[in-house]
């Protein structure tokens, strides 16, 4: 039993990072959106989630769509709340970039604190992306109507009227979404991800 | 601004399930090794991300060492914080299933009732291995030291010795890994996963 146990111990191992990398044709890595309601987050994730996996890619989304209703379940829109939900996807992506995937959260995250954590967990391949759209355009948008109820008093703490946004400082690559449209903004994501993601 | 609004609504989507599937040419699903301490999870978690990674497919293992230090990190190990432990745990491995990936999950998880949530997490693709070498055996091995630790109390809630643990009742598949060596147990799971995901 105990040669049995040396055994056991020898062939543990992980698959290296480089060969997760040269299967797939890239590097693993965080795309991380941030900016304010309606600053296009969801709609570049996406758009570029579909991009880069028509190119062959590993990619994946996380956002408010797969993360709230199952891992973040648990956590509300209290501070701490909010800071434990970005922490948590901060973790999510590390771990898929581990595991060689392109992944593309699309969080508000207004904290550089929690932002930084973030890239923390993630190492060198996080990218921070800030869709800098003025607040007066995203709230011209409002898709889904929340800048009126946040005028209206009926949400509690909303980023850029009732909660501070704190815009990145040394983001690797901003975008003005307010004056850029989807296709455009998409391009200049696409052409940044050429230059940093190859092997 | 209206119809720009429309455009951002209209072009959002997902690259689907079966697309993913048929680039990776196999299923993506959670493969949950369940077992008491020493029962042979990590190392089959270890050797079966390695066989599956040269055989060319996408994987990756969820274990203590890279979930402990991260997403889970502000868990100890309260009855409350190993629920939420493996809850996460299972979100966080559906979520790789659905981003077409084979996850391979390395924890005792002794609880019918936190394994039935992280079965419902990931829906189909859910694949339980009950590693069941008897705790006789697994306290022969103990490569860690930790039955020795927990028969003299210094580990409380120690499972199979002063916590329970709950065998699986309809596993996909149980494994001696008291009776079978590495190897062997090895092929059977890879046996196990020829036969189900393959698209």
């Amino acid at each position: 039993m105990i040669i049995k146990s040396k055994n056991i111990t020898k062939i543990e191992h992980r698959v290296p990072c480089d060969e997760r990398w040269a299967r797939n044709k890239h590097k693993g890595g965080v795309i991380w959106f941030t900016g304010i309601s309606a600053s296009g987050k969801s709609t570049l994730a996406l758009s570029l989630e579909k991009r880069l996996f028509d190119l062959g890619h590993q990619v994946f989304v996380l956002d408010g769509d797969n993360v709230r209703h199952g891992l973040n379940s648990d956590l509300g829109f209290s501070a701490d709340d909010r800071e434990e939900n970005i922490r948590r996807i901060g973790e999510v992506a590390a771990l898929f970039s581990e595991a060689g995937i392109i992944v593309v959260t699309a969080f508000i995250s207004p904290y550089r604190r929690d932002r930084r954590l973030a890239r923390d967990a993630a190492g060198e391949n996080f990218h921070e992306i800030y869709l800098s759209a003025d607040i007066s355009k995203c709230e011209e948008r409002d898709p889904k109507g929340l800048y009126a109820k946040a005028r209206k008093g009926e949400i509690d703490d909303f980023t850029g009227i009732s909660a501070p946004y704190e815009p990145p400082e040394r983001a690797e690559l901003a975008i003005d979404t307010g004056a850029l449209d989807v296709e455009q903004s998409l391009e200049e994501i696409v052409e940044y991800f050429k230059r940093h993601f190859p092997i």
